[in-house]
């Protein structure tokens, strides 16, 4: 029996009912689909990931675009393509991806299995279903919404340059985590899809301000980011930015795959889901910036707008 | 602006109000999902897929899931990873897609677009809705029902064979068609889901042989094939086989990526079966043996159980 063949088996084996058919029926109402892919060496490195790890990963990439539409993970379906050298590494990799899912009582109904030439590739999509009474997207935001993130801003940028630089050992503080282990804020996506006075939510997943000007160009509108409010940057951040030889503003700006939360609060609203929030979480939600009329991003700095480049985030260089 | 973000404005742009969030939302009820992924030096090379081959073998790849559970697609993700030195063909592929998806009415909602280190990577998620009065899955073969393929068996095969031997032009006939451009049998799908007397069916993608054990072990049941029926085999097809120095029959058992349809068929409604979807297709299906009790496929000759050695199909060696 081929690999493929053995690993549809052990899918089948942990999935009953659920997977085998060339396709598979949804009866749920109200579903959100999402789909995300993940290529060695592009989003990954096999050298620091275990199969564990980037069973983690890459559900919780996929999680945080459902937990971004205040939905519900339900369903998942799993697209690998695996090089002859791996299959071992897949093998860990499908185990600990089933643990997961059962864990989040997420079935697995459906995929492709198949050979890769040299590169493990992952394909996930998942479905989501939205009990709430709306949904918020990315083009809700209004003038004189606070723009605000729940989650971490850097985190994983840090732990990315550590792992790539191969010396965590050596710092101050070790980020990699961050990067290989981060958790989809799918109940801080539900609390907000309850909430009034959220008008527009993603997650960050390509740095707050590349994301952030997605939520601003698809509101047609304007964000400004208040450079003088990013205070929450604490001093192991700064250390190792320090010891990265990294700017820490610049780092929190543009660092990617946090999968935090990016949301804009309308002001009435703000002090209470602020201190709901923090009674629920027990983390508080960073107020960034603002929105009003225009294009792009903008960003003060003692009350007035600044000229600031920054570099966007990318992976692998 | 990265390529990436210059080709999500392009899909942005090719399908408004469709994809942007981080999930999409599904209104329809009854959706069918399937998921196939395609890997360059897997399941195609681009030295002879044209970026508007690739793009209708993609999409119909897609589509003989959602026609093998008689539905009508509707949706479409697209995963496209994209190595730096194929930006060109990928823009290519990416305009013939839309193209095709837009002839076929079927909405592009959302995907992933990455970079690749070296390899096209293609995941497709496409949706259907099935309006029939049931859905017929692979695990409902009945004792005693007729195993019949609507569609070619082993062209594709050799197809494969001829362009992989790069010496089309000295061939007696060109099969590469049936490789590059399959058709899914979406209106067929259909009829065979509104036909009683259906009990089981599939798309035949890894082979006959291969396809028809999942069917049968998937219904716990036989699938006995008739060898004297496959004088079904022309001319053509013979000759070539001849040039490629391969069985035909063999071909016919083995050859993968055809995408016809496998459905067993009660004997009481045989008949009329074939007799409607001749007059609405114009071709004939192809009855290829029957199921019994006991479990695998087993081969008959002049009303005899044979053995009959066969290779599963590979893709490149």
């Amino acid at each position: 029996m081929d690999i493929e063949t053995q690993i549809i088996n052990y899918l089948k084996s942990q999935f009953p009912n659920h997977i085998g058919d060339d396709a598979v029926l949804l009866e749920n109402n109200n579903n959100l689909i999402s789909k995300d892919i993940l290529i060695e060496d592009i989003h990954f490195r096999l050298k620091y990931f275990t199969p564990q790890e980037l069973a983690h990963k890459s559900i919780h990439v996929n999680l945080s675009d459902i937990a971004a539409m205040g939905g519900t993970p339900h369903s998942i379906l799993l697209g690998i393509g695996i090089p002859s050298q791996q299959i071992q590494y897949a093998e860990e990799y499908l185990k600990e991806f089933i643990v997961i899912c059962n864990k989040l009582s997420i079935k697995l109904i459906g995929g492709d299995t198949t050979k890769s030439p040299d590169k493990l590739y992952l394909s996930i999509t998942i479905l989501g279903h939205n009990k709430g009474k709306k949904i918020i997207y990315r083009n809700g935001a209004k003038n004189n919404n606070l723009i605000c993130v729940a989650g971490n801003l850097g985190y994983a940028h840090l732990g990315l340059l550590q792992l790539e630089q191969n010396l965590i050992a050596n710092y101050h503080h070790d980020y990699s985590d961050y990067l290989k282990k981060p958790t989809a804020r799918i109940d801080e996506g539900l609390f907000f899809n309850n909430c009034d006075g959220i008008n527009a939510m993603m997650d960050i997943s390509d740095g707050l301000c590349t994301d952030l000007e997605k939520l601003a160009d698809s509101s047609n509108k304007q964000a400004i980011i208040n450079l003088d409010l990013f205070n929450f940057l604490d001093e192991n951040f700064k250390i190792t930015c320090g010891e990265l030889n990294i700017n820490p503003l610049n780092t929190a700006l543009i660092g990617g795959e946090d999968y935090s939360l990016l949301i804009t609060i309308n002001q009435n609203q703000y002090t209470e889901i602020v201190t709901d929030f923090y009674n629920q979480f027990g983390y508080k939600i960073k107020q960034i910036g603002y929105i009003s009329n225009g294009n792009g991003i903008k960003f003060i700095k003692n009350n007035k707008l600044i000229s600031y480049k920054y570099m966007p985030f990318a992976h692998f260089k």
